[in-house]
């Protein structure tokens, strides 16, 4: 019972700290709105995260980061065909941003670009979240039968083509530009398998 | 003499927080932070931006976005061929980014990302950057004899590219990503040139 109310006191923090800070950054984040949406006590705080605020936003990027590699896994499941996984995370990711009027889109992406020139540490755990969902989606790429370099590519590509629109939507309160860049995604996908050497071996296997 | 010395604080207010905003975002500038880098006194700033911070974070976007438009304007220069434009424009943003140790890129995305939820006049200034942005590059696309309608979705592309790129590139401390995006890019342009109905028409006047 102690050690659950502890684990939930602080998942509550974390869920707090990533909602706040994805939509208003790590620096518009204070501590007291934190406590206030968690509805726990100062002390609660420094005890779960006695490094403070850097701790908690650390931690905030390392959970929404693990939060979108899920996200990416299941819709590049082994088996779904990447092309239709483009389109399909293209298409949600549009229907996200408009279901929550512009405010919500990556849960790190505010909070990575604030703090890249600022704290090494957070960037360093924000790059790799960044490289955790680019990884999956080279390996689905390498998979479908491209190659290794030009699947490397096309996930670099993905991901800024998603950031990208995910700021330009919000910025502009229109959810087109996330349509648009997945259109072109989607063709970019498309055109790399048909390209590929190992296209009519990924067929037969 | 004191028309031009009050002009000359304005700008130099403003070039210091624009230089403060666009690593360190909207939340993380202090004005102290900004007095200083300027050297003004208090009342200064105060007399030329008499709505504070909400005011020098709009002015500041504002800047930001007609410095990039002027940037923007001189690659896609008039007479030169969109693909050229279109890879000069990607080299130089990645050895920009390089050049400044990773810590600046876009003059105004920082702080966009982190106002778009909090500051609804700030936000329709950023927007209104972005657009005037991608205007350029769809009329460039559009004179290059791609139909309007793909030159507006090719500039999009482009936008999200960029920015996309910029983030990743900040965040892994590698301007890759912006040579790899500008890759894309560049073959985006070019194959929307070779599709264009126009094309032949184009060159022809």
């Amino acid at each position: 019972m102690n050690a659950r109310s502890t684990s939930t006191t602080r998942d509550r923090i974390l869920t707090a700290s990533t909602e706040l800070m994805r939509r208003n950054g790590y620096a518009g984040t204070g501590i007291k709105a934190i406590l206030a949406l968690s509805d726990t006590p100062y002390g609660s705080l420094y005890h779960h995260f006695p490094g403070g605020k850097e701790q908690l936003g650390t931690e905030t990027l390392r959970q929404g980061g693990l939060a979108y590699l899920a996200l990416v896994e299941s819709i590049y499941a082994p088996g779904i065909d990447v092309v239709t996984a483009t389109r399909v995370f293209f298409e949600e990711a549009a229907a996200f941003v408009e279901s929550t009027d512009y405010v919500d889109a990556c849960p790190i992406a505010t909070i990575a670009g604030e703090i890249a020139g600022i704290s090494d540490s957070m960037r360093a755990v924000a790059a790799e979240a960044f490289e955790s969902w680019m990884a999956v989606l080279t390996s689905r790429f390498v998979a479908a039968g491209i190659d290794p370099s030009r699947s490397h590519e096309l996930a670099v590509e993905l991901f800024c083509a998603i950031e990208g629109a995910f700021l330009l939507a919000r910025t502009t309160r229109d959810a087109e530009p996330v349509r648009i860049a997945g259109r072109a995604a989607e063709a970019a996908v498309q055109s790399s398998i048909a390209d590929a050497p190992q296209h009519a071996h990924a067929l037969r296997t």
